[in-house]
């Protein structure tokens, strides 16, 4: 799937005649960013759901490799993921998985972004969701929880109760939603969901919140269903995995 | 286009003999919510541009209407917009506006979301850039200096400063983007341009910002071509003219 193994292949080809005819074509879907950044991994899990074939390019954030004058030309803010094919350079991780789910509709999960634009309409309501409603609370939650601390700075003990508060409102409509409807936009597991895996891994992992989903019991059954999720393990795994210095 | 004129009509057709067929059709097509909130306006503009008849169902955020229980199995989250045509009932104006895009894709400004898949890409990232990196600073902005003051609590000077950098780290962004190009997404306006339309008119008018935008002579260029559109115009007068009892 992820160019490494291609590369595997490459390798044990190499004593051999080439047969170009049988060479694994090379990825021409490049995605620029650390796996373990939430919006990287956005894109990352998009792209398996849809069984598109990536490579992965790393961008050193700790180095600050994102606010260089080369990769400020593909993402001006100088923040990843950005992505690339044949024809396009896109940053903003749902703007890019929307593209993946429009250019390969017939490809991989055929229902990730719907099969009718009735659907579909309701898959990005529920997209639009977590990017204004579940995203801002969990940030601001994350950044608190898990950096701030290793930062040597304080935690600020109001915001994060705010926060709290707002995602948790946010979480009782979640939980009321899923009382009728297995996943987010109805009944088959889509972007809509697959959005929120990101940030919810991080809320549950490294700030130790897992509450917040748990004590609630459809929320709850939610994130365990998508949470373990076979192309999200796979996510996972790019994660633990330390970067190839040759990617 | 507004129900306004098509009540009009038939309140002047009233006295003579019904020719059922050259009566105006009802509009199927409704909107929720005061057109002065910036996320209603944000659809309201949105449908001007596509030429979409629609109806607009007055809800006052003073009095809590947003928050009553009929209310709320349209919009769980208890604010505006709701959208409804005949077929669907969506939330979030983001995506209530690609909804109208696709489904009058060859009505009013065809342009307005792309005329193929790598346009659209385009105006899609743009729009996400508003939602996700000029929304959140501006909205901050916007209650601070708009709203606090009118409500007896103390502005919060610091948030104030915070913020006013944020957003100029942004619009920096797009000065040097509107030197390439006359709109974000390209040469033609789209609902890239359009979602900025109703913040930044709160930024301008009712916070005296205006120079966030004249400061930076590309943006300032931008948001001359954008705000004196005859459909935000119309948007405009909307907001000023009081709502009808019976609409
Ligand atoms: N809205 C953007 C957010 C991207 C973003 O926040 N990226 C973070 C990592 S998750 C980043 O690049 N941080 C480094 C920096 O801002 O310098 C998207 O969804 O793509
Ligand atoms: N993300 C939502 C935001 C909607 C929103 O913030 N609506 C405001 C008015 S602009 C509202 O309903 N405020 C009243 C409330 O929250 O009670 C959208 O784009 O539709």
């Amino acid at each position: 799937m992820v160019e490494n193994e291609t590369q595997k292949q490459t390798e044990q080809e190499r004593s051999k005649p080439i047969n170009l005819s049988i060479l694994p074509m090379a990825s021409t879907v490049k995605v620029y960013g650390p796996p373990n950044s939430a919006a990287v991994s956005r894109v990352l899990a998009c792209l398996l759901e849809k069984d598109v074939q990536f490579q992965l390019i790393p961008i050193n954030l700790v180095r600050g490799e994102q606010k260089k004058p080369d990769y400020l030309k593909l993402q001006p803010f100088g923040q990843v993921p950005v992505f690339q094919d044949e024809s396009i350079t896109l940053f903003e991780s749902r703007a890019i998985c929307r593209y993946i789910c429009d250019k390969y509709t017939n490809q991989g999960n055929k229902r990730l972004f719907g099969t009718n634009p009735l659907e579909k309409a309701s898959i990005d309501q529920w997209l639009e969701v977590e990017g204004q409603n579940f995203n801002p609370p969990t940030s601001v939650l994350v950044f608190q929880l898990a950096f701030v601390p290793r930062m040597k700075i304080q935690q600020d003990e109001n915001l994060i109760k705010q926060n709290e508060e707002k995602l948790g409102k946010v979480l009782d409509v979640y939980e009321n939603r899923l009382g009728e409807s297995r996943y987010l936009a109805g009944d088959e597991f889509t972007l809509a969901d697959l959005s929120h895996l990101p940030m919810s891994r991080y809320l549950v992992n490294a700030c130790g919140r897992g509450e917040l989903f748990t004590s609630r019991k459809n929320v709850g059954r939610w994130w365990d269903e998508i949470s373990t999720r076979e192309t999200w393990k796979k996510v996972n795994e790019m994660q633990n995995s330390p970067p190839r210095q040759n990617a």
